[in-house]
């Protein structure tokens, strides 16, 4: 189940002839309310796309009544036109749900510098108005209908107790740090919700969950997370309430992202631990996670901690290098300056693979979602454009 | 010709036995003097190799009689009896040579985490002492007997119309960004020099060149460049001169080392012009050249400016990126928020790529030198332990 999970959502995914060689292309999400808070998070790469300036703009307002999403085009770097066709497409959707173009937040994947083909994209939104409904399927149609590399949709669903939910859909690999592919996530919920209570639980889960995810460092020109509340349960909640469903929603998309990085044949949780700073262990486990030795190492499941520790000595500061601790899956390799075990005792032949950094020198900890790196990632990123 | 060109430097290189599988695996260079003023550059990772420990401390003296320098093992992460290593190392070269062991430089590169076998590069000492010689091929062998997973030796040589000359041999690949391999490097000249100019002269040659090489964005170990003067010329140079000859020579160098980088099939010069201060130049340069996306794409051949354009925008701090003009190979494709050119009229076939990124925003430009992304490096980075 996704984003229909929740009350008051429909939602519907068709291929509009935006992706050549045709498959499911545009997806729409619609809140039927009765309510319709809404916020987002955007990019922080200084180049935007157009659908996310649009996006950024509408969600001032902080309502949205619909969502189109399309796949096979990011309309980056297309500069006054793109933005029109942006707005064109929020425009055809509010026309066909008798809403304003201002209540329609709009997300696009795909190649950057290229105009959408606009024709097919509009008619395309007709089609998909027509699918829409409150079904399963339709969400999973939706969640399709997004993707560009992943390797199928990507969908999460949690019910509290206290009787609301929270439904999503994601394509991508990454937020702060994706992929070759933009991340775009849409979440649904049917909790009664203040404006500043969804924006301030969307933030706070995003920060130990997408924001924690690093597959390659890079930051998409297009990534974008919304949160729409229909507030169908009747259900109020609070800050505390809201952001402890959604951290665990946005967690289950963060390792489905996680597993389907592309060309990834690990999904590898690196720890930092007695950091003096959250901040400090948030920094030097994305330096591990981010290091093309430490990734191709793995690849090879060589449980080579020298070149983690080349990583974390290039990240720290202030820290004395000579107190940490190295663990990989379990096993203590290097401990106050000197190996205290043979590497060849740690089996990384499995999927998972846990890198525990121990700093000694204060309380704080993070883990940062990464992979290795793969022939795999080379072969998709290299081959073809995208 | 490399570093036995100058006047007063004897080396040599042979097989020791501390690498596994034999080949050469120690080098030792030899200042006969009249004069011994040195200086040198280290890795600023906080984790930091024995030999580099040793080194600094050493070159406070400002003085170098001998620098001896070994593969197969990079003495890092060993604690104090790695350290004691380092130490009987430079003992024994000093004791050979009639000096103190205060005015030996010890390099190591090879795996972190393990001792080396000390026997054997004790003795390999000795062997190398009965090898000095001041021949061209004595240089080669030095130069060949650092070596891990570079193809063939690398040096250089420049002579000044003055009548003075730089040598140099180096391996690896980056100084501030090397790849799996440490970088080291031993740079000598028959200049009469002073340590100030020695040590001015090397920081500002090696912030346009080794510093501004950047494979993968990694930072060694155990990265070393060494700078030995006999004053065998008898000519006397100025800090200008000086930098000026060793900013050639260490170029040279990175030529060599950005061409036969591990993996790599092509060597990338990014150039970001326009920018208010140098140092915003080298920072973005610096990203663009760490993006995997980029690497990939330039492996495969395929102009995607677009993620260029991505890279440029995770790294813009206060710079309009609206502005800015993305050229590869000589063909503007991106120029004021829109593209100008269709990306298939750029050849990228051949082994040299140029990216040029105008931020136009200022006076200041800067290059950085990096590779692809291949298949290559993760096969050479995953496949062995290094």
């Amino acid at each position: 189940m996704g984003v229909t999970g929740p009350r008051g959502f429909r939602a519907s995914g068709v291929a509009a002839g935006i992706k050549e060689g045709g498959g499911p292309d545009l997806a729409l999400v619609v809140n039927d309310g009765p309510r319709r808070e809404a916020t987002g998070l955007f990019t922080t790469n200084k180049v935007k796309a157009a659908p996310v300036l649009w996006s950024e703009q509408v969600l001032r307002e902080r309502r949205l009544h619909a969502v189109v999403l399309n796949s096979g085009g990011a309309n980056a770097c297309t500069g006054p036109e793109g933005f029109q066709d942006t707005h064109s497409t929020a425009e055809r959707v509010a026309g066909e749900l008798g809403t304003g173009a201002i209540e329609v937040a709009v997300c696009s994947t795909g190649l950057i510098g290229q105009r959408l083909p606009m024709e097919a994209l509009l008619s395309g939104v007709t089609t998909a108005v027509g699918e829409l409904s409150d079904s399963g399927r339709a969400a999973e149609d939706a969640a399709t209908a997004i993707l560009t590399t992943d390797s199928g949709p990507k969908q999460a669903f949690v019910r509290h107790p206290s009787g609301f939910s929270v439904g999503a859909m994601v394509k991508g690999a990454g937020m702060i740090a994706p992929n070759l592919a933009t991340m775009l996530a849409v979440l649904t919920t049917d909790a009664v919700a203040e404006p500043d209570v969804l924006d301030q639980a969307l933030r706070r889960a995003a920060a130990t969950t997408f924001e924690r995810l690093d597959v390659d460092g890079g930051t998409s020109t297009n990534d974008t997370v919304l949160l729409l509340s229909s507030g169908a349960s009747g259900v109020a909640v609070d800050t505390d309430e809201l952001t402890g469903i959604l951290t665990e929603t946005c967690a289950e998309l963060v390792r489905h992202l996680q597993y389907d990085a592309e060309g990834a044949t690990k999904a590898v949780d690196v720890t930092v631990r007695g950091a003096v700073r959250e901040t400090d262990a948030v920094r030097i486990a994305r330096v591990v996670a981010e290091d093309n030795l430490v990734g191709t190492a793995l690849f090879g499941s060589d449980p080579n901690w020298g070149r983690i520790a080349m990583a974390v000595g290039r990240a720290l500061a202030d820290t004395d290098a000579e107190a940490m601790e190295i663990a990989l899956n379990g096993v203590t390799l290097y401990s106050a300056g000197v190996p205290v075990a043979e590497r060849e005792v740690v089996d990384l032949s499995g999927r998972e693979v846990e890198i525990v950094i121990d700093l000694r020198s204060g309380p704080h900890e993070a883990t940062v979602y990464t992979t290795d790196l793969s022939h795999g990632y080379v072969e998709e990123n290299s081959a073809y454009s995208s």
